[in-house]
């Protein structure tokens, strides 16, 4: 008797990205052009929730023009979360659920498109064949503007992110370099990277154009003397300078710096950036005026200026995940394999899980210059290929053309799932 | 006798902008179309004070390449200044060295391309022919992202924010619309705008795509109760909503929301935005989570996002101006005059400098919903040609290629100028 065709479930979790949908777009078309080894995509309603809440949505009721669209569209289209399984022993009760849904939906395929806590999630599902009886093969997908997954040379939503803070501290430098005379004279950027300094590092690729531009890791403890200096050196010789700072750079001592201790004008504590706190100590120690940036969100959701090289990786690694669950794999994670830095070459890889979940991967030493302000040769080898070329969406009436589904509900079958 | 073939003076002034180098691009390569009847084109560097120090850069050493690459190029190409010349009576000293420069080199005609305070200092360059009996026809070339020039339909610079700001905030809303269930639920964008509110106005427009959006103008007294109550109202219907608030908004004693009266661990007042401390009123009057941008810079030097339309406009002003000198005017400024919205129709007018000196243009009261919160549909149809079209620069390696000139000095003639 033939195999049962199963039915797949993909949750997008954690941070979205630029990108994350045109994995979503890789993973269902690909499953689409293989109806005949696969059933149907559901996907899951704010990620592995909706798996819980058995809130699935058939992505089979979109239209192929709405999957295509998702290439395009930044954010994650059928909502992301913030949710992270305890382990089987912890959590019994949630694993069960689990098992009940996919059970109810002859769901026999689980992508799970995230990062570290999600590979981590996705590597527990897929033991549960073998600690819960139930099969199912677990392939994790992965996502994460921190380009902090090992194994992987890097990780869809990076490259984007990326071009962004690149694009982005370029263009004001240009800014502050025109009014330095009289005006601002030192700029500093704000980017994401809690952990690892990969955004902030991609700042430091407008050196290149000749900006003088120091970067903030969270690799490198601050010192704050040797700071100013550098800060002080490149305004006295070029006039102004530009500085990109990680949220995640700290003290010594661990302190961030964007918990210096503000506070309100009730004395509460205030939730800050690192920029504000890292121009006003420039102010106070150097007296040269500046401005500051905030991106936050915008860095990570910027899809008008989305890396090429990126958008067709994570489109690859969605297509990538669906030929190996097919192929029979279980607890692994397609991979973007280097193979030469220019020409730029890469290949699809495998990684498995076990060697994925809960590790996290730093800009090596070597990728810091020695002073701890900026990027080696080697790292710029290393960034540029992935900021390579340019995918604009379509636009109307001047406006980018982002796709927004009908995420029709699949009909419940189970009982309600209370998440507590 | 022919009358004598005189030199021309470009000056860029104030904040610069994604367009301002078109302009400068429309000045000079109008100028080197008519030169049978224009000299050379001496660009002031770090604008009004290169005339008073005599460093004047002869543009015409530059490459008819480079200055077409100038339209793609955001920032001000030549340095721009913020320098407020007193009245004739305050400080005729300046105006005499200023008179000294022109005669030295020629200069029959000066283009001051700047904002409100531009306008003021042209129009008093325009009255030394007959305060001074120096012979010199100065034109106003207008550019402000700020929008706020008068008798003009809106300002060079303008456009690219707003698209900017539209684009980035409809990113970013879609980012957290993913996330809402158990994750951030508001976001704040902090935009620039110190006394008018155009460029937060520009948020508004991603209302037209389903998000739920909050506008703070600098035009309306902050309500905080009336605030927190939208937001939550948004926030319980669709889950999560976005705010867009001015740099300018303030209380309704005149108390910017960004002077807070925010202080770091030593007490001392921190320069901080608008956006943390509208974030953290939400958090602590709400309670729910969010995320904060300050755009600053990156706004209005986002030459990669720039709108088509203002462009084109940027560089046809710069290109009226020369053409206006040419036909004898003085104390005048080209203008963007609309005689349609949709289809979208314009004509460049000019307008007497005596009626744009200090005249700042806020945003109508129609254009601002009853609640104070949001845009009407008439102030839709006045924003929404000015984003309509991309033009993108291009692109090298990954990243935009901006242009910087060679600026080569003019050799000076002239004793040194104190500024003091």
């Amino acid at each position: 008797m033939a195999k049962k065709k199963m039915n797949a479930f993909y949750a997008q979790s954690g941070g979205v990205t630029a990108v994350i949908n045109a994995t979503a777009c890789g993973v269902i078309q690909t499953a689409r052009a293989n109806k005949d080894k696969m059933g149907k995509v559901y996907a899951g309603r704010n990620g592995i929730i909706g798996a819980l809440t058995e809130d699935l949505i058939d992505t089979g009721k979109e239209s192929a023009a709405a999957i295509a669209a998702l290439r395009y569209t930044p954010s994650g289209a059928f909502g992301s979360c913030r949710y992270k399984l305890k382990s089987l022993e912890a959590n019994r009760r949630e694993y069960e659920r689990l098992i009940e849904v996919f059970r109810a939906h002859d769901i026999g395929y689980f992508f799970y498109n995230g990062g570290g806590d999600s590979a981590d999630t996705c590597f527990k599902v897929s033991q549960l064949s073998e600690s819960m009886g139930y099969p199912i093969q677990a392939i994790h997908v992965p996502k994460t503007v921190d380009n902090d997954l090992p194994i992987t040379d890097c990780c869809p939503g990076f490259g984007s992110v990326a071009k962004y803070v690149a694009v982005s501290a370029l263009e004001a430098s240009f800014d502050v370099r025109s009014m330095a005379l009289t005006s601002t004279k030192v700029f500093v950027l704000e980017v994401m990277g809690r952990h690892a300094g990969w955004i902030a590092a991609a700042g430091g690729l407008i050196e290149e154009h000749g900006i003088p531009v120091v970067v903030l890791f969270p690799e490198v403890a601050f010192d704050e003397a040797k700071f100013l200096a550098r800060v002080d050196a490149l305004v006295k010789k070029h006039g102004y300078c530009t500085v990109v700072v990680s949220e995640g750079a700290h003290h010594a001592d661990g302190t961030f710096l964007a918990e210096q201790g503000t506070k309100d004008a009730f004395g509460h504590a205030q939730l800050g950036g690192a920029a504000p706190v890292v121009a006003n100590m420039i102010k106070k120690g150097l007296g040269y005026k500046f401005h500051w940036a905030v991106a936050d969100y915008l860095q990570r959701a910027a899809r008008h200026i989305a890396s090429k090289t990126d958008v067709k990786q994570a489109y690859e690694l969605g297509a990538a995940a669906v030929k190996m669950a097919l192929k029979g794999h279980n607890a692994v994670m397609p991979t973007i394999d280097r193979t030469s830095d220019a020409p730029y070459r890469y290949k699809i890889g495998m990684a498995p899980l076990a060697k994925v979940a809960n590790v996290e991967k730093f800009m090596p030493r070597d990728f810091i210059t020695a002073d701890g302000f900026g990027i080696t040769a080697k790292c710029k080898r290393y960034l540029m290929p992935l900021i390579q070329g340019e995918d604009s969406p379509t636009y109307k009436n001047g406006m980018p053309v982002y796709a927004t589904l009908k995420n029709v509900a699949v009909a419940k079958k189970l009982p309600a799932f209370d998440l507590k």
